[in-house]
């Protein structure tokens, strides 16, 4: 199916131009893990010194790759690391067999590579259920190896993709005391996307210098703000995993240092929204805020009550400012809400206020509101001061066609 | 869009013969509150003496005629009782506006029948957020009490469909004492189904003598394992209501009696599934029984993360055996679950155990049971004792072409 799939209306341009990130190399190979004639393995080899933190799905059914490297995330070590990644294959609900591939793969990019086992991160991405042919994968290593490079970050982009439509990117520099620090990040997910986990697979790489328990600590953080707040689906993988990688090859310490902090969060923000655009399906992009909670977990709980209503998702598909479906869902959702209290926003034009419709409402501006590709919901419970901001896409027959023959 | 749907292929052959009930009578009217050349309001008047139980949505967004339901349940009073309700207008979000229409309603009613106010009970279903043209249902008030007859409960459960494709009823008869004792029920629903509730709108009506409050608790039990225990799209309504009407005609005392409770869930249950198999745009009747669990609740919390997966009702729709997807919404549930313990059936076939795929699994065997219209999955959390049964439908092109064009 990957591959097969028209580019998403909603897709940028272009791959964006990534910076090299000294101290970080990449190299991908095609191994036929399940596609074929294209990119679906990539290693990427980071110096030692490096700082590595990450989050990861919280499902109870997680897969065996995430497990391990949940055991050695925040272990002693500056021997550097690599991260291994496939497409093709989630090596989830594999049993005993999927623990021994993630051990043959550890053990084969240790030897490649000379690091120890405990600085190799794998990841895998792709159905569920089948034994992991991780033979295919180690055979490409000793090229995976050779053939690093600084300046090939795009083609491992490429290489961890399944359903996606387009490989994404995105990156920032910031200057830190006079010095000019670099972030570039890759991610892959257009299905099985929900919060309360990390996200699909996101890698982001950068030459700040920072230790791993502060860097754990800001990835965590900013994740709450950036990927634990799209939604294409509801559905959660069994294999989302973040992580982020601090060379400190700048020499720059960027501890506590908030110009950093916000660029990490900005590079987070536009592979997140690259995810829900790349959404199975989308035609529109939807970013739904709402204000005026009693605090801000229940504006968080409205918002994805709101995101993930397949009868507001259809409705915005067929273009209808249908807002007694974003009431339904907002008194649904189990957050407090006051019925008559209640504000809505579609695009700017004001519809609903006090528990009715608005008397300055025109249906045709709201109407032409849900023609753009971008739609802005906001609602305002008119009960407090939490507010929270969600991002999904619309529902549609693609995902039906998507979803319907995945396997097949 | 109501009435020009094709009918489910998942409808029953026919609609069931209904009984009289001693002590209600039925009449419909087209009143075109919204729908032209079709019934779509219903009136039952219960004789004096009829206890009155109901259980309503939880939506913290809820409608006008739910909350004056729910205010006038359990006052004393056994001047019997009316039922009025409109399909096509569901007055919810609808503002002080819609707290007049049910006045205007109740008012015209108490005065077309010689009941008391508190003893009609309104019930509206359709859009929300337009204000109920309730003087165009009053207008047929005086023929809906003249028309009334023991006989004409069919009409009724037509009149109060909205996109439904068949009008639902069932029926059972219990003897007590060796007396016996007869039920009958209706119900409309398609769209906008979610558990946590009663259901859409439920009308069940028996000649059975049971007080009020024991009445209540029974409804109130019966609903959990029943309506509560359904599907269709994870989407809660604004206006859920389940009256039950018990006429005491017969004579015949029910109270603590075990059969007669039966009866009744076997009526609501008849009813709860008719209701899924009306699922808009659903061509499977999917049954999710989850065993093994620390509890009830982590069963159906399991159950329902299954049957309101977007993922697994694609996959089902697309008569995939994808059990991957089923080990992805047990894990995103938020249950108490042992990924290495779990195992899953498709129909009678053993497809996993152990956390991973059994060995005696072919998946032509699963793929055969995906072709019939009934699906039948079972999950196996091997943790403990918890039990729970849920139902729901598949996730179709018809769903999203319903409900991407509700409201033009």
């Amino acid at each position: 199916m990957a591959g097969s799939l028209p580019r998403s209306p909603l897709a940028p341009d272009q791959f964006p131009d990534l910076p090299d990130i000294e101290g970080v190399t990449f190299a991908s190979a095609a191994a036929g893990v399940r596609y074929a004639g294209r990119l679906d393995v990539m290693l990427a080899i980071c110096a030692p010194g490096t700082s590595i933190a990450g989050v990861f799905t919280k499902s109870s059914t997680r897969a065996a790759p995430v497990l391990d490297c949940q055991a050695k995330l925040g272990l002693p070590g500056d021997a550097g690391a690599a991260i291994l990644v496939n497409a093709g294959n989630a090596n989830a609900f594999t049993g005993r067999n999927g623990t021994d591939a993630v051990a043959a793969l550890v053990d084969a990019t240790a030897s490649a590579t000379g690091l120890p086992e405990n600085r190799i991160f794998t990841a895998s991405t792709g159905v569920i259920g089948e034994p992991l042919p991780h033979d295919k994968i180690t055979a490409h290593l000793a090229d995976l190896v050779s053939n690093q490079s600084p300046d090939a970050i795009a083609d491992a982009a490429a290489a961890i993709m399944t359903t996606d439509t387009y490989p994404k990117g995105a990156t920032q520099s910031v200057v830190v005391d006079g010095n000019p620090i670099k972030i570039a990040g890759i991610a892959k997910g257009s299905g099985m996307i929900a919060p309360d986990m990390a996200t699909m697979l996101v890698y982001i790489f950068t030459d700040a210098k920072i230790g791993q328990a502060e860097l754990q600590d800001l990835v965590r953080q900013t994740s709450d703000g950036t990927f634990n707040c799209i939604t294409v689906d509801s559905d959660t993988s069994t294999s989302d995993s973040l992580l982020v990688a601090a060379t400190g090859a700048s020499g720059v310490d960027v501890s506590d240092d908030a110009g950093f902090a916000n660029a990490l969060h900005t590079v987070m923000l536009d592979l997140a929204h690259q995810v829900v655009r790349d959404g199975e399906g989308a035609t529109k992009f939807i970013e739904i805020e709402v204000t005026g909670c009693t605090d801000a977990d229940a504006a968080k709980t409205h918002g994805l009550s709101i995101a993930n209503s397949p009868l507001v998702k259809t409705a915005i598909a067929g273009e209808d400012p249908n807002w007694g479906r974003v009431v339904m869902a907002v008194g649904k959702s189990g957050a407090a809400a006051d019925r008559d209290s209640l504000s809505i926003w579609f695009g700017d034009t004001l519809v609903a206020e006090n528990g009715w419709v608005s008397e300055t409402y025109r249906e045709e501006d709201a109407a032409a509101h849900m023609k753009g590709d971008c739609i802005y919901i906001r609602v305002d419970c008119g009960m407090g001061s939490g507010n929270a901001t969600v991002w999904t896409c619309d529902l549609t027959h693609g995902y039906i066609d998507i979803n319907a023959d995945y396997r097949s």
